[in-house]
């Protein structure tokens, strides 16, 4: 069920949030408390901004826990805006392209989450991704085509829009023919500037996910980096988050169960 | 361009052939003699027949030259048909599922070659492969498409005919509107009894591949395993080899460039 | 803290015990229960016997729970007598050669437990290793120079007197100077033919150790591998178990603390 | 044998070295020209100093060719200091821990050539280590080992003072009784200011080594990373080079082969 934190703030070393903290994301690869699986081993991510339009990434098939470059590079490496991802697979196979984050262009994601019924609806979902999109397929899960759906939904004029239609469209495809398959999506989108953070459900309920803003900077995660709860605030279901540099973060209702179900 | 070997025969140890030669398939994955890429580095994969009738099947990210498992496995594992490739990425990301060989059932595949322009008609490619087969496919390459496609072709009733019928897809694809793009395919396809080993190219020099039979074994390689080349006989082009248990290998014609240029 | 099975009886597929009851091997990679380490995510390792005198051996830094290439080879390598480990690192890197079971010449071995002190008693932990042994040292875990130690104690002679010199050793390094550092040792030990497992601790509880019996066939299991707890008998602390060909299993005390404390 | 960079002046992208060139460290992964082994293909490593007073590290067993990793680390890291290794193992095995760069507190090392007769010298070589350096030994490899026992040979004060010791010992290894084997060392040693880069060779000649400087910037390498080989200089047999902080580089005598047959 995966695991995963996004920063948006002042230029840190990625190691404040993801090896630091009591409850950092290193530690919650071998025990997350807020998941159904409590092991997140099946491979981790990292994407970060620096001086180039493009993000970095550095993804890794083995456990965070023992990897002795994640802890070198997440001491070394500082970035305004960055994302980290440690993976429970639901089925795809470990490999270094299945792995989150996804990048594509300045773009980058990372998903929590579940396309229910993902081997019936598989060429349904691809086949929403622009044959210019396709090349960029390198991997084989339901996140990395759900990414690649949005970039090609109008990613670049409107993210939430983009998303929104995409959504909506798995949303009809795990509902139809009464099938009433789960869909989880919990994600975070970025353009290497404006952070979004997505809370949906659909057939089931939403998959935990929080934030903490303080002084301009913000952090959303999938469960509390620390004991100290009060100071991380829940994003509801059917919610998105938005921070962009220099606004205080905002949140809006996102394609809400009722407003689903009334479609 | 990766290098392989298959055989079928009385049951032998896996190294007879992988590991213990001058000129082995080990050997080669550092220095192959008769192909583009010298180095097949980017992965290797085994798969063999015992007592079930799907194959087992060991793949590998890293060179063949320095798995220590390769060795012990080739020392350990006896069987009457197996294949061994080490593998030259095309472009495809080096992943477990993107090694060869692919097994799908109780069928085996691995291939040595080339589909021109993939990125443009890999949507086409992959739409050749049926429905209740799609969930099978795991990796991104073309090899594993083709695989796909060809068990949906009725690999079963005939295995020839099915490689035929989308052989010549794939030939009307990268010829269509004037591209006239390589297209190559030194492929191994067996379904645990019978072996088939076929030698094609359109709009290109097919890949090598060479035989040697003896008291009713025969290996099939991309190049000799050592320098008495006298024993090895080439596959022509645009040729079919088949070996079935009881039976002397045979070769027939396998849709020979002419006959694609006719249709 | 390691989960460990070894076996001895009738050839039967791998898989009987690794992968196929409810709480297999690979199940407890990721939920051990009667162990501090409950992700034993730090690699894995099989080795077994065959036609040959020296054991084959399969080794992988990745977790058994995700490698497919685990679930092939226990499907499909039948063997008399041969050892499954998943690994939780107490320390040393997660490496193949760090990864259990150690083979050298015709001699398998592996390990549950910990050496107090690992690394201020390190060099004199190798210094027990003979030098015509110090070559096969080709990791650097403490029980891999455990197992050289035993190999030149006189393991061909006798086994158990072998190992009873070492363990007597180790229990002296980390009792030295009032340091009473704990040393846990739950281990196996094999020539191809006969096992010997072994359920020892000095200044602290030693691991659990279990066993089956029936019909000549033997198991013994770090932990039960189903819920029929009856059938399973722990080995007691300070004991060693033999299971020779055409014999009964037997117990037999093994350095008891009490001897160790009077020496 | 390997084959390295070294860099230090202003900061620049790794990328401008590592990746970019023509005949770059990457590029000769596959294919060095100046090398007895071609393929450099058993792991690599990066090393870089950035804000902390010790080095990051990268290292992996993969083909450098290969890893999309250390493409997009190339691209993201900058450094005014750093060192890159491809790897052709001389018998020990493919581990992260046995891969260059090696790094231990602030000091960074890497090495290309050979220590004749390892087997038989490990133990000797090994207890040229200080004990309280030992547990830093975390590989299996000779150059670990010469690296910590340079540290221990007084590195701080004197680094090349420390460095001839050591391999002054070592020549003394390989050729006492009458043995004389190879020792070749080609290597690059830095406390993250100051850069050193030996070549030396008792009993055989010495690896190639070659360096670039403009406008205080320098790079020295195992072989010139462009075909304008004018404006690389060698490195002479016997000699160790030194770039500090606002000095040009200066070329030494390092225990040159006459010396040591005098000795």
């Amino acid at each position: 069920m995966c695991r995963w934190i996004a920063y948006r703030g002042e230029t840190i070393p990625l190691e404040q949030y993801v090896t630091a903290p009591a409850h950092s994301l290193v530690v919650q690869s071998q025990r997350a408390l807020e998941s159904t699986a409590s092991t997140n081993g099946d491979g981790f991510g990292l994407g970060w901004y620096g001086e180039h339009s493009e993000p970095g990434l550095y993804r890794e098939v083995r456990p965070a826990w023992s990897d002795e470059n994640l802890r070198y590079l997440c001491r070394h490496i500082r970035s305004h805006l960055y994302f980290a991802h440690v993976r429970a697979s639901t089925g795809t196979p470990v490999t270094r392209p299945n792995c989150h984050p996804f990048a594509c262009g300045r773009w980058l994601f990372m998903h929590n989450g579940l396309i229910g019924s993902w081997s019936r609806i598989r060429r349904q979902v691809e086949s929403l991704i622009p044959d210019e999109l396709y090349g960029s397929r390198v991997g084989t899960t339901d996140s990395e085509a759900v990414f690649l759906a949005i970039l090609g939904a109008g990613v670049d004029k409107d993210p939430i829009g983009a998303t929104a239609k995409v959504l909506s469209a798995l949303t009809e495809m795990v509902s139809e023919k009464g099938h009433k398959e789960p869909l989880r999506f919990t994600a975070a989108l970025t353009n290497g500037s404006d952070l979004y953070a997505f809370r949906y459900a659909a057939n089931d309920n939403a998959n935990t996910l929080y934030y903490r803003e303080s002084a301009g900077n913000v952090v959303v995660v999938s469960e509390p980096l620390d004991s100290e709860h009060g100071n991380w605030k829940p994003v509801p279901p059917g919610a998105v988050l938005t921070a962009r540099p220099g606004e205080a973060v905002s949140l809006e209702p996102f394609l809400s169960q009722r407003q689903i179900a009334a479609e």
